[in-house]
């Protein structure tokens, strides 16, 4: 890939293709765009990743991005704590919120177990999962991890954590997304499916 | 789409997604990225784009991308001065550079005539163009435009702008695929385009 042998260009090109999914190509494209954009862009541009980095942390109950102590969703009153879901990643609780049907809080796990790529129990906020159940007032922990083998056997793990903490351990549905058709839908997800029929 | 309602992490979200080809959900995942990364990188990447708006500016002579007066090019004491080659745009320019077959210099237009998009020969570097010319020293304009009805328009009223200041107006060759951009072609085909030029 030949490169614009123009220093502050080829830096440029060079941090923007550390993105994720962001090819040398896009990079170039996305540097030229920069470039050539009024300064007031570049400006707005670096102030919002300039202020993210200040401003955002991590919510000290849930582990959810926040910009206070607390996130959006531990520091609202109207927020079922009774209710904890549990999922690997924030933007889980993104795709969870976005669906308007959970009213309970959540837990930020921050993966899972997965010993091929070095991540232990130790690695997981599963600690402050535990400590949160213990300290009471929890009826019931909804498990939201991916259908990997590491979530399912996180899943199965926490599950067993969880069993004699007087708290109803569940987890999600898996099975035919709306829309779907069958003939489209891998093997797995309709094994799932059929597994957890209900009656009508 | 669903907004985390975090203003910090919305206002990155919109800013990144004003870039070209960065939809909101990209847009989402770059701003993850950049929350979730060391302060060390998201330094870089600010420094970057504030280096590159601080430190290149348009070259003098071609209006390439420069960091100087001139250009790489235009200062490279051993390009052929006596052929220019126009293009529409800097990353025209990389791409015939990467190709290695071109040792003349560059002139930049800006654009294409488009009365549709409300462009209009003031609004390109026509002028200036037509300066360099009649500075003396120029045998051969080669016009690399791309290959749109406006590309086309442009290099004929190019070339008869050009009919009596006694240089030769040549065109690179039909080697180019009808409907690419010069930025998307590959280097050999470039090269074929370069040595097929012919005289208009």
């Amino acid at each position: 890939m030949a490169e614009f042998n123009i220093p502050s260009l080829d830096n440029l090109i060079n941090q923007l293709s550390k993105l994720p999914g962001i090819g040398r190509k896009t990079a170039q494209r996305l540097a030229i765009f920069i470039l050539k954009s009024p300064l007031d862009y570049a400006e707005s541009l670096t102030g919002a990743i300039v202020d993210i980095k200040q401003n955002t942390r991590m919510c000290q109950r849930c582990f959810n991005i926040a910009e206070g102590d607390l996130c959006r969703v531990c520091a609202d009153a109207h927020r079922d704590t009774g209710m904890i879901c549990v999922v690997e990643d924030v933007v889980d609780v993104l795709a969870i919120e976005s669906a308007h049907e959970y009213q309970g809080v959540y837990h930020v796990l921050g993966g899972v177990i997965s010993p091929l790529a070095g991540v232990g129990v130790g690695d997981l906020r599963i600690r402050e999962l535990l400590e949160r159940v213990k300290q009471g007032g929890v009826r019931e922990v909804l498990l939201a991890l991916n259908l990997s083998t590491e979530g399912e056997a996180t899943m199965i793990y926490l599950s067993q954590l969880l069993a004699n903490q007087n708290v109803e351990v569940t987890r999600i549905a898996h099975g035919i997304p709306m829309g779907s058709h069958l003939e489209f839908v891998d093997q797995t997800t309709i094994s799932r499916a059929i597994q957890g029929r209900r009656k009508i």
